[in-house]
């Protein structure tokens, strides 16, 4: 069980711990259901809304938005101007590091798999360009294509031949911070064979992370990510399904790549 | 041609530039022969020997010492007590990447070709432990038994499935310095594929390099290596032929990996 799978927000219906109050907004490691009873030691805050939507806590105020935050600028470090490249970008992480990226003005492609989600890049979260990787038979080329300029950051949520073709239109000096390997999660036999020859001659940097290596900066991206949502600089993609029944469903939507944006399960009503 | 193709000392016989006497001693891009004729705007330098041997500048002193001392403490950042696992250790930047490894209290196991590289290693230049790779079927499995408490640093200078080794054998936060690339050099289709779930999990960081890339910590290069020289802390593995005929065969035993430590054809005496 990790934090991430059972990450969620709830309120509080009775307490023995004077720190919360009947009716306090938590967040942090809760156990699926209606109901859980949160022992002594368990990762639970009490949550300040901030006057926004409680599903907005789960993703783009929370380990996804973290994710996001502490990869594009902790590890990835974009300078202003420079071409950012985002895999999965419209998963819950990646249509967030676009957004990030944009705000500190980066020239952003992101890309996904399926024509829905490539117009929702464009046209709901202002990326650059998008495209749908299905439809490519080259992805090296197509990367050619969609930065003739070279990359300089690439935020890679998928490995394999995505990661290759990425390497091989990288800038000298890129980056490339590793969130995620979407295409050994479900087939352990694909790896990428990034030319290591590019990456000296080129002087790339290659780097995995965890959201949990970032909590330093976690202060500054809570601030920093509800203004810009406040302010409508920002937008979180969230796919809500509803209900304890609808929790098996959700996750394999998620594994064959369904959602757009944060998949969340909401098993009360706020 | 690159610099360090023709990298190499001289002596004036005669200069119109006021800058450089007869008889001074130079370092720089050389073109291969006996006698060469330096134009304005060639990148050569008036040389100090500091009492050393011309041959350590060429080598130690010169671009191989450069390569190490960068991409171990710039790239790598080895810390006291740290493991450390350099690949072709006898090489010209390897048994140097070792040697300051081993000064800076880290504990050093290298990977290299032969029965007598090995020896040499462990017998000769202090590194705590070696083995010859043509006798490994599963380097996995030997980078294991060398390290059982894993890899804090692995400096790369053959890639492939070494590389793929070496990063399943790393710890959190392991970083990977990727010098050379020996294994594509010969043969393209050799590629790493190292597991990135690995390296998002770990933490690991792998980093393409030129020793270009560090000339702001060349004073302090020259200064702690031509200390280590002379107080014989360190020593330099020279492999030198003789004569511009020797070429063609330094450098087809240089690809198939004769040499021990830095090859050098010696065309002139000092």
């Amino acid at each position: 069980m990790s934090e991430i799978d059972t990450y969620g927000v709830g309120k509080v219906i009775c307490s023995g711990n004077p720190e919360f109050q009947k009716d306090d907004l938590v967040a942090g490691l809760l156990t699926w259901g209606e109901y859980t009873v949160a022992e002594e030691g368990r990762l639970l805050n009490k949550l300040d809304s901030m006057g926004l939507p409680l599903s907005n806590h789960v993703g783009v105020l929370g380990f996804s938005g973290l994710t996001a935050y502490g990869g594009l600028f902790e590890v990835c470090k974009p300078k202003k101007g420079e071409k950012v490249f985002v895999s999965a970008a419209s998963g819950s992480v990646g249509h967030l590091v676009g957004q990030y990226a944009k705000l500190h003005g980066c020239y952003v492609v992101g890309s996904a798999g399926s024509l829905k989600k490539v117009q929702v890049l464009k046209e709901e979260l202002g990326f650059d360009d998008a495209f749908n990787y299905k439809e490519e038979s080259d992805l090296k080329a197509a990367l050619k294509r969609y930065f003739p300029d070279g990359i300089d950051v690439y935020f890679d949520n998928v490995g394999a031949e995505m990661l290759e073709a990425a390497v091989a239109n990288m800038n000298t000096f890129g980056r490339v911070g590793v969130c995620g390997v979407i295409s050994e999660y479900t087939n352990t036999t694909k790896r990428a064979a990034p030319d290591m020859l590019e990456v000296v001659y080129k002087r790339i940097t290659i780097q995995g992370f965890l959201a949990l290596d970032h909590m330093k900066v976690y202060g500054e991206f809570l601030s920093t990510t509800a203004e810009h949502l406040k302010t409508e600089q920002m937008k979180s993609l969230e796919d809500i399904s509803h209900g304890v029944e609808s929790i098996p469903s959700a996750f394999v939507g998620l594994f064959r790549g369904d959602n757009v944006g944060k998949m969340i399960v909401q098993i009360a009503e706020d």
